[in-house]
């Protein structure tokens, strides 16, 4: 079949699409197949998953929630009772200053970035391009592909503090930032998927400085972090302004199978995402919205984050680091210091051979992991240290991954010896 | 804000969006507010939510499949065991020769023409430009601001067979079908959406060798067809072959709200499909696959539309037909004859007032319908056919209906008199 240009951009090879098909073909494999250190799947937290099993039995019990989770095309902007709790919750826990009408519900957080990306980037009135600027890279691979113009990135190397412990953090480099002209928007992840760096509120507050300067929207991606699932092991101040678009997801609630991305904006921007909504989606899934309504509205989503989410992640994190080291005494490996989502990204300085293939030799071995050369969507200039880094999911079964740490450290091992 | 040309093109005002909002403004109303004969919203079907809820019931009880439903991201094409079972389903069912490589799960029905019709239609290497054919009007209004480019659509107006007792028929007018020159896809919805009206098996297969001398594909949008959930109300033969896309909903199963659209095609198609979920929404919902797969698996969901769904709608259909003829006894008032889907087609041939002003009288008296001039998407030339008709659902509680109707009649009458 030949597809139109809009085809061949959305079908070729694609970061995302490499990274959904090795985790479908892990989850077909089972139990005991593949070990899945590559994708971004939640991990199982039992009391989580006895919370929701709970209220689910709720639903199963009650017409009036059935109904509003599943029988009801929702609003294009999303169900109006959640978002409605959701601005209260938003106002009292973060002191922001919303209403319902800051509020676009979306099919996915994927789908708020497509939306965001190619409403304030891509070509304007008059053939006038503006470009998605990514101050801090490495930056989430799911950015990459999903420009309908080319080039709609344009991205720049993070500084690298090297911090004790063979640990280092990546910093904003604001001296090599571009001037405004020709950008649409400056975007973040924080936590950043895949580095688990969370950027300083002083990093932040000058990002957000910088973007009302020059009068372009600061995305901010907190799809891990505050004020829910609140995967992020430094205290941080949630942010935000009118000229600040916050993205949540309910997925590392522990819920991708309900595919809810919010959007949180000046109203002529949520209204903006509810249109496309009802022209490219007519509606957006109910069942996030029904089936936590009581819990942002009690604001027990926050309390539900700290003490069962957070604890989890910030256990396994430190295990999994542990677990690393220890199999690869004697060898240079550098971690970025965990601060938050499921991520250690790892860094071999000196490795021989391209991360790509150490990918690809950690398949044939039933290990999938995520070579770290996809992290640097907009990048232009080459960067070698990209190509020395994997992104590990710690989020699964703890003995898969120290088993396929085992690996890892062999494939390294063989790799520099 | 000023958006991107894109921006523009999906944020202005859409018959989708109305629709929406329309709907959206109806609920939050609640029962005593407005009488909705408007959106595409599916009945309350008593048999189907107790199997619904009792199936939900077992899901909050049972870990493995809780996980199925939520817990986990479905690969890029969907869950690969709802897509098997499905495909055995269509071999057994409809003689269908098709496997899970040939199925596509999507975010919605809405979103599956979307990446359609901007796959196959739309600009081509080159700078071609390719245009999706509608070969009957009136067709649905949520294909008419899908283009990603303007013009993305052509259209044809069908011919219109008058019946006994006031109905009518609209018919194919192969006669004025362009030359394949410059066409991407033809695509019907059957049942049609607003009409409910079903193409014959005659013209189908003229419409199915023609797509195949031209060589393009042919889009058959059965949301509220055959296999399921078969709200058609004339025996007809499912069709389906290596040149037809065949698009399937939950929806109208009385599932809006978990947003499942299911694409089947030849498999670099459904590949395609799939490809552009991952870089544009990672993944699909996993909810209505994990509730449905046993019923898909058994043939049950089958079963379940024969007995309860079609029954349901048919008898509604006969009712409001029959409330409408006896409010307006006397006026010129033609219906198109109900074979399928959830709405009466109504033409008022003369009427002195546009639709779209029957459609503002009517909301301000709190009865809300979809005027017809929106059903028209890709038709250049003026028909005034289209200005006179009107689209009533009757899924909703029969006295509501049957209260609307009246509030109809009277205005239909002020506007005659």
């Amino acid at each position: 079949m030949v597809f139109s240009d809009f085809g061949k951009r959305f079908t070729g090879p694609s970061g995302a699409l490499e990274l959904m098909d090795d985790m479908g073909h892990a989850l077909a494999a089972g139990d005991d197949g593949v070990m899945m250190l590559g994708g971004g799947n939640p991990g199982r937290i039992p009391a989580m998953r006895e919370l929701f099993m709970r209220r689910l039995a709720e639903v199963a019990d009650d017409p009036a929630s059935f109904d509003r989770m599943f029988a009801n095309y929702s609003p294009p902007a999303g169900d109006v009772g959640f978002r409605r709790s959701l601005a209260r919750l938003l106002r009292s826990h973060c002191g922001f200053d919303v209403g319902e009408e800051h509020i676009a519900l979306t099919s996915g957080s994927q789908f708020s970035f497509f939306l965001l990306f190619n409403l304030l980037g891509g070509v304007f009135d008059g053939g006038t391009m503006k470009k998605i600027l990514l101050p801090v890279t490495p930056e989430y691979i799911g950015y990459k592909d999903q420009g309908l113009v080319d080039n709609l990135f344009t991205a720049r190397r993070s500084t690298i503090k090297e911090l004790p412990d063979a640990l280092f953090k990546y910093r904003v480099d604001f001296d090599n930032l571009p001037s405004n002209e020709a950008l649409g928007a400056i975007c973040v992840s924080r936590p950043t998927n895949p580095t688990g760096n969370v950027i300083t509120d002083r990093e932040m507050g000058r990002l957000d400085g910088l973007a009302q300067d020059w009068q372009v929207p600061l995305i901010v991606d907190a799809a891990y972090g505050q004020p829910f699932p609140g995967i992020n092991f430094v205290d941080t101040q949630p942010i935000w302004n009118e000229n600040i678009i916050l993205c949540l997801s309910l997925s590392k609630l522990g819920l991708p199978g309900i595919r809810t991305g919010i959007v949180i904006a000046r109203p002529d921007i949520a209204r903006a995402i509810a249109s496309c909504t009802a022209v490219m989606n007519l509606s957006v899934p109910s069942v996030g919205a029904a089936l936590l309504d009581e819990w942002v509205a009690s604001g027990k989503i926050i309390e539900f984050g700290e003490t069962y989410i957070r604890p989890f992640y910030q256990r396994k994190a430190a295990r999994t680091l542990d677990a690393l080291r220890k199999a690869l005494q004697g060898y240079p490996v550098r971690v970025h210091t965990p601060e938050g989502a499921m991520f250690l990204w790892v860094w071999f300085p000196g490795l021989p051979i391209h991360c790509k293939e150490l990918y690809e030799r950690l398949k044939q071995r039933g290990v999938l992991v995520i070579p770290g050369h996809h992290f640097f969507p907009g990048l232009d200039e080459p960067w070698t240290h990209g190509e020395q880094c994997l992104r590990l999911s710690y989020a699964q079964d703890q003995d898969m991954v120290k088993k396929g740490i085992g690996i890892i450290a062999e494939e390294v091992k063989r790799a520099f010896d």
